[in-house]
């Protein structure tokens, strides 16, 4: 295992202040797991008589599972909590559910919420009992998603270099995300992590899902440069980057040119029938990802979904089942060896 | 591990025919698990290959987290039954799709239903049977919740003496229960094990939900003293106590006098709307446990409730917080300490 | 563990072409699993650190419990998808749930769905990917329910000849299938194993529920004797039996008269509300088994069926607790024993 002399952090809620020592810490545990996971027995013993308890408010079979085979491979032990099921149906509050798997004995709380910020108020909690487990956000309505954005920085990272995935490897790479920006989690952490590695961000959607005011990314003045995009500077205000890194677009042909990667975002029904969309196939014919529209990119562009995918609209199914641009599996493997760095990081700190 | 001479019994259904060297067996057993879990390893390997089957035809993730984590940590196999996914709805029998676990290779069921009895006959039809497999009751509808119990038997008296809880610390004291009595299998277990240790219980509830005949504690006359509360004398046919030990109570001011412990119980929100309670409101008001209501009792008194809780109406949301006070966490901390023990106990005599 | 010489299969779809060694090599096999399981620890290292994933599109708490047992046993990690609460809802396509869980490092996809040839699909893609992860039919349609279709073999061979269960034993046995033959998977399984070991298949159904033409069973001329059944000669166009092996009936005596096994298959529900019935005191009258209709069959006759049975419909309730006759609560365990073996098979040869 990699030495974790950098780590100090004791939950995972929030990529915004994450530090490039952070990221590079996550990136190199993960490359030590995705080792381990290539060996014939893929259990380390690390966090063994550890709990680590799923809390998910809100279904998702694909993330819980690839947290819970994340915990099962460091040898923990996993308690799932589904809300449909539970006690939430009867009047008792987050709080208090999150305080009954505490008193249980669990180390460490993954939490995914429809609503943004019960992750980070989960945690404040925790941190006023005074206790030592560790809160990781699994996904916090449109606030955000960690550890997919890790997923995704790690995917492409290792793309370059498989041995030493790090930060630096990004730095001038231009990535396009494209898709429903304004409700989107995973969205709002990869923006966090990309521009801290130095890369260029360039967001694509239709007006109607591409946030009026980015507040939280722009620090000083924005430009409106014409009616198609506008470039803002420094992503945060401590630290005002020599160039502009965050651009945003209401057209797909801008943020495709010349892109490094393409990050697509999962469209949510809901979004297709409120009115924010005149129809799948106009979204498709606009946004969505052909090996046509791919041609607008340099030529060993890459393609990311954080999935479950809609064929046919984000992307094109013929293209996204393309091993020579589609990254869309290994972001599923990666998953994995993330989530297991991720709760090491937390996990092997404690007792 | 303790030594566990005397033990032999081979279900837990009831608390009603346990004998004191039985609770105190299962106070110190717990006592010693306890310490297990303040190790930096909380795993045991006593129960590896067993197989404990969770059959919960009534959903509680609470209780059935808290089974299964005490018993992957005697490194037991888990295999959860839950009602909604399975063939109930294909019109199986209870017996039936206990045998199929039976069969299946089971060694200890935990089964909770909303039906009085359901464990009681599936553990008579295993002994019918001839098999050695245990049955749990984790409770079942109005009549019996013995883990319950015995997690708050133990938190009370670890609190008195934390390395030696035994029963005959309780004897004379003040044990207040309060609220939905009558619907309660808390309650019901509760009373059971209190009486049996020499405490004092005081039952308060509004007399709807106050049992209107006790018969199964009331063997002797019983007295009505006058419209607020009626005493009984000794608890089983074959044990008359000396002295009174089981008082009902239409009011809660006489219960919480001097009170030791105040055991709060859950409103079912079917209460609710059946007609049973003018309003939350009123309950909290007459029934609610506050800091103010508090005074009453003995200077220390600590507060217990089974959860979930509905804040504001069992107790004050304060209250419940306050940590000088309330003994919620302990109780699910106790939880899992305390079903080690009883799993330990009915699992260690096989094979 | 058994030597595997004879094992080159790589995923368990269908038994339509099984050979005789491949099912003699499965009855060996959970044999020596039969014995684990009576020992003290039941479990054994085979598969530690590999990955077994239920996907049960389908809800099946039975089957599924038994699959998670078996992987447990063998020291695999499980990871259970149910459909219920799933990305399906969102909209993924089934191949990409698996490709997900292939991603994330499954080896066995133990797959259930409600349509007829979605494992077979789920394997096929995975050979089109050339990865190694393996596919178990755990109940597709109206198609196939391989495990089901061996643990019946294995419980009725090691009746026979407990140490050295083998197809050789059921050679000039008759065996009854009697019940809702259309429909059944777990019929169709059961007749490929069946006539593959030599037996002699009756079924017996109503004439709305047998099929109409059995096209994949008859290759050569049938013949109706007259109203009451029809004969079919050799089962596969390739190896013509010299003797007819596979009967139809539309009346269960001449199934009963003289039969070594009675299979008895499960009524859906559905069909009795779809007018395939008159009324289910009608089917048991006609089909059902009862003590009284067994005195047709040979005197040491055993009755099976695949759970969960409706009590006094497809079998009388006093005879499905005789275990003089009933073969159930064996065929449980058998499937535990069975499906160790299938996982064990299927998995050892990897990594």
């Amino acid at each position: 295992m990699p030495t974790t002399t950098t780590w100090n952090r004791h939950h995972i809620l929030s990529l915004a202040d994450f530090t490039t020592a952070e990221y590079d810490t996550v990136l190199q545990t993960a490359a030590s797991f995705q080792e381990v996971l290539s060996r014939r027995t893929k259990k380390v013993p690390t966090l063994q008589g550890q709990v680590v308890a799923n809390l998910f408010f809100e279904s998702s079979t694909r993330t819980r599972s690839s947290f819970e085979l994340a915990a099962k491979r460091l040898s923990a032990d996993t308690l799932n909590f589904a809300a449909a099921t539970s006690s939430m149906t009867k009047g008792e509050t987050i709080l208090d559910t999150a305080k009954t798997y505490l008193a249980m004995g669990t180390d460490i709380m993954v939490v995914r919420h429809r609503e943004a910020g019960v992750p980070n108020a989960i945690a404040a909690e925790m941190d006023r009992l005074g206790v030592r487990v560790s809160v990781l956000n699994a996904g916090d309505g449109q606030h955000e998603h960690p550890s997919q954005a890790l997923l995704d920085l790690f995917t492409i990272t290792t793309l370059i270099d498989p041995d030493h995935p790090r930060m630096e490897l990004l730095k001038g790479k231009k990535i396009a995300i494209v898709g429903d920006i304004l409700h989107s989690r995973v969205a709002r952490s990869n923006i966090w992590s990309l521009i801290a590695s130095g890369a260029e961000v360039h967001l694509a959607a239709p007006p109607t899902l591409l946030p009026k005011l980015f507040a939280e990314f722009i620090s000083e003045e924005s430009e409106v440069r014409n009616q198609e995009f506008v470039i803002s500077s420094s992503p945060t205000p401590n630290s005002p980057l020599p160039t502009p890194q965050l651009f945003l677009h209401w057209q797909l042909e801008p943020a495709l040119q010349n892109a490094d990667f393409v990050m697509t975002l999962r469209l949510q029904k809901e979004r297709m029938t409120a009115h924010l969309l005149p129809s799948l196939r106009e979204y498709h014919q606009l946004f969505g990802i052909t090996s046509t529209k791919l041609q607008l990119c340099k030529p060993n562009v890459k393609v990311l979904h954080p999935g479950p995918v809609n064929r046919g609209v984000e992307i094109s199914s013929e293209l996204m089942d393309d091993p020579e641009f589609s990254l869309i599996q290994s972001q599923v493997t990666s998953g994995v060896a993330v989530r297991m760095a991720l709760l090491y990081l937390l996990g092997s700190g404690k007792a």
